[in-house]
């Protein structure tokens, strides 16, 4: 009976949310659960031709369903009119022709990736004659905590698909109704080519017990990746009781050494904060060694100031600036997350301090180092505790597309399972086969 | 002022516990983790033979030292006495001559594993001609939250040490004395040979409250292990806001398909169940096919009576074995680690049946099939969830010795990161390293 109800409510969950209480959000949610952990075998044994020729199906989809998705996600707009959401708010949300087709091409593209499971990591015969197979397969079941933008929805769903996990989605809000009906036509049409049913959920409810709920189930999700503001990563971070997969802050820096070569450390400081402030790749502090400094400073700073960059700089580096315009830095600065047309500038006065610097105030995910001195280089490249670390490259390039993985689902800031860019392969687990004919320990 | 009194709590712990209040041991742990964390820079700049030689210097240590460590170990065993601890407790707390020398050999023996950090595991140099290496570096900081067995006090430290990590230690309260002088031990002769300082750091509190400020310090810790029982591991996973790599308990099944070679199906499951059943990978459920079970359940039983090993045997089972000695299964023993001399016995009709009860009841950590047909072999390799999977071998050879790990800090029953025996790679990360001559991407 418990069962039943449960089916109802997700064909109708607008209808029932008004009675359900949270005791019956939970069982909810714990039945989508144990659904997902029974879709995940069945994806687990699918051909990569049946995972592709279902992606296809899912771009179709949603290519066919354009007026449909436009139609709801007008909805979601009009709250967001109705709320006074900022402009970047809304412009996040919207959905048009060209936005839509961008993830029906999104789908094809992942669909064109190679296939990341079955790959054979480690093979070995051990003296006894057992042989030891270590394959790559999929995590299995993965929670998804997003926030406002709606084609997450299909690119986080469609990355743990062809990777043979089980996906539960949970959005914001925000954008419920365009969430609900792009997930039901990748359900619809995914199933249509034979996708195992329960492979792709959204969970219709967007309050925070639903977030705590699925934070709790590690019995049904042996993963959670929310993506989002720091928020939501802490509220799940101090929830969960399974692993989870952070995509924190990026506070990335450069450093410019005594040696760099100063037109370059022009050019990459200015591409890496102002190509594009917003993401989580985009430099925020430059640190400047004393030498190269007085040189350096002015040269950067009348770039920075032709793109209209504030420039919040330490006494030292204030001092030599004294015919810009500068704000002065505070300790605050140098954890600070502009994602804008801002730049905390330091001076140091060694290599060492440097380090010292980006592994204390740093997020741990995208710092570069600007020097003409290999063995600087290396000694700035081994000691930076970061994901990714340049030498005389742009902090812009931490990007799972600049990697060559195709797609990513994110920047991981943790140091276990992926750490970086996240692509396919990031998303999978490995097993261990062996096989004998009768071995035994005695 | 702050740090002075932290330093010299450090090295007179029991007369400071008195007078420290929980706000003091909160202080004191989370120095030492920012300790661990200065430590674990210098320590992954350190070359594999560095780290080798410290190692010898470490075995040297505890084998010079051996009348201390006993003398240590005495209190301890004294207190186990005055509790009345169990003799099994007792035995496992207790070091000796020949104890020592293994604790003092294993060392040597990490020592003479190759090297895991430094190695490349992708290598590209992309269109644009910036070259990308991806590199196997230490995870950074580790925290071992263990139980009663002092031993591995040096085994986890040693282990974590060669990957280039910083260890903080928290052992349990009745092997303190034992835990504190193999922990100065492996400090001292460390130092001596080069080891950074705070590299390997033990806790000397061992109340609850400790384990709860090391999991709330995922500022400091990249990773804890808890080895332990089910209790302990529960504490930490609900603690913890880092990463916690779980060794959950082993409910192994074998199951005997209805092509099994019978001899082979009996000597398997006597090994797996018998050889040492107070182990992780030793056999709890046995699942046999209804075709096979007449024949094969009464010759399992008579080998399984002569190994004095109580059968827990479902209905249909107990019918088949009337005229052994059997006791009524219950749904918990499905979920039953008995570690002991008492199998449970479940008859099913097919192999999906099988895989089903396994996905189901199991701790994904090893799980057998016997088997003379090879297809059937396969759907169950690829169908059940565990971290090994096994086609005519025992279970008993989950472990990193057997899988030519050389050593293991244990056998991981999650999926993320690191999945089934642990080695020295499991204890590594990685890290992208780019380099270029001013590529933008602009």
């Amino acid at each position: 009976m418990q069962g039943k109800t449960i089916a109802l409510a997700k064909k109708t969950p607008f209808i029932l949310i008004i009675i359900m209480n949270t005791d019956s959000i939970q069982a909810h949610i714990h039945q989508m659960g144990y659904e997902a952990r029974q879709a995940a075998l069945a994806l687990s044994l699918l051909s990569a031709d049946d995972k592709n020729t279902i992606l296809r199906s899912m771009a179709a989809g949603i290519r066919e369903n354009s007026p449909a998705i436009i139609s709801e996600n007008e909805k979601d707009l009009a709250s967001a009119r109705e709320n006074n959401l900022s402009m970047a708010m809304q412009d996040r949300l919207k959905l048009d022709e060209t936005r839509i087709e961008a993830i029906a091409a999104g789908i094809e593209k992942v669909a064109a990736l190679p296939e990341p499971c079955g790959e054979i990591l480690m093979e070995t015969t051990r003296p006894n004659g057992i042989k030891l197979t270590q394959i790559r397969v999929p995590i299995g079941t993965i929670g998804i905590i997003f926030e406002s933008r709606p084609n997450v929805t299909s690119d986080a769903a469609v990355l743990c698909f062809k990777s043979g996990n089980a996906t539960i989605l949970r959005g914001g809000k925000e954008a419920i109704h365009s969430n609900k009906i792009i997930a039901q036509i990748l359900d619809d049409a995914g199933q249509a080519a034979g996708m195992p049913a329960n492979a792709i959920q959204l969970i219709p409810f967007t309050d925070r017990e639903s977030v705590a709920v699925m934070a709790g189930m590690d019995q049904h999700l042996d993963l959670i990746i929310p993506r989002g503001g720091k928020g939501l990563i802490e509220t799940v971070v101090s929830l969960a009781r399974m692993p989870v997969i952070k995509h924190y802050d990026g506070i990335c820096h450069m450093y410019i050494d005594s040696e760099a070569e100063i037109d370059m450390g022009v050019s990459l400081a200015i591409d890496a904060k102002t190509q594009k402030p917003s993401v989580c790749n985009a430099l925020e502090t430059l640190l400047v060694h004393r030498d190269i400094a007085p040189t350096y400073l002015p040269k950067v700073a009348e770039a920075f100031k032709e793109k209209n960059t504030e420039l919040i700089c330490d006494p030292y580096s204030a001092n030599i600036l004294s015919e810009f315009k500068t704000t002065p830095a505070q300790e605050s600065d140098w954890v600070t997350e502009y994602l804008d047309y801002q730049i905390s500038i330091k001076i140091v006065d060694s290599t060492r301090e440097a380090i010292d610097h980006i592994n204390k105030y740093g997020s741990k995910h995208s710092d570069a180092i600007v020097t003409q001195n290999d063995k600087t280089a290396q000694t700035f490249l081994r000691s930076v505790d970061s994901a990714c670390v340049y030498h005389n490259v742009s902090t812009r390039f931490s990007d799972g597309e600049e990697f060559g993985f195709g797609a990513e689902i994110g920047v991981s800031t943790d140091k276990l399972h992926a750490r970086g860019p996240m692509g396919l392969k990031e998303l999978t687990s490995y097993q261990y086969r062996i096989t004998g004919n009768g071995q035994t320990k005695a």
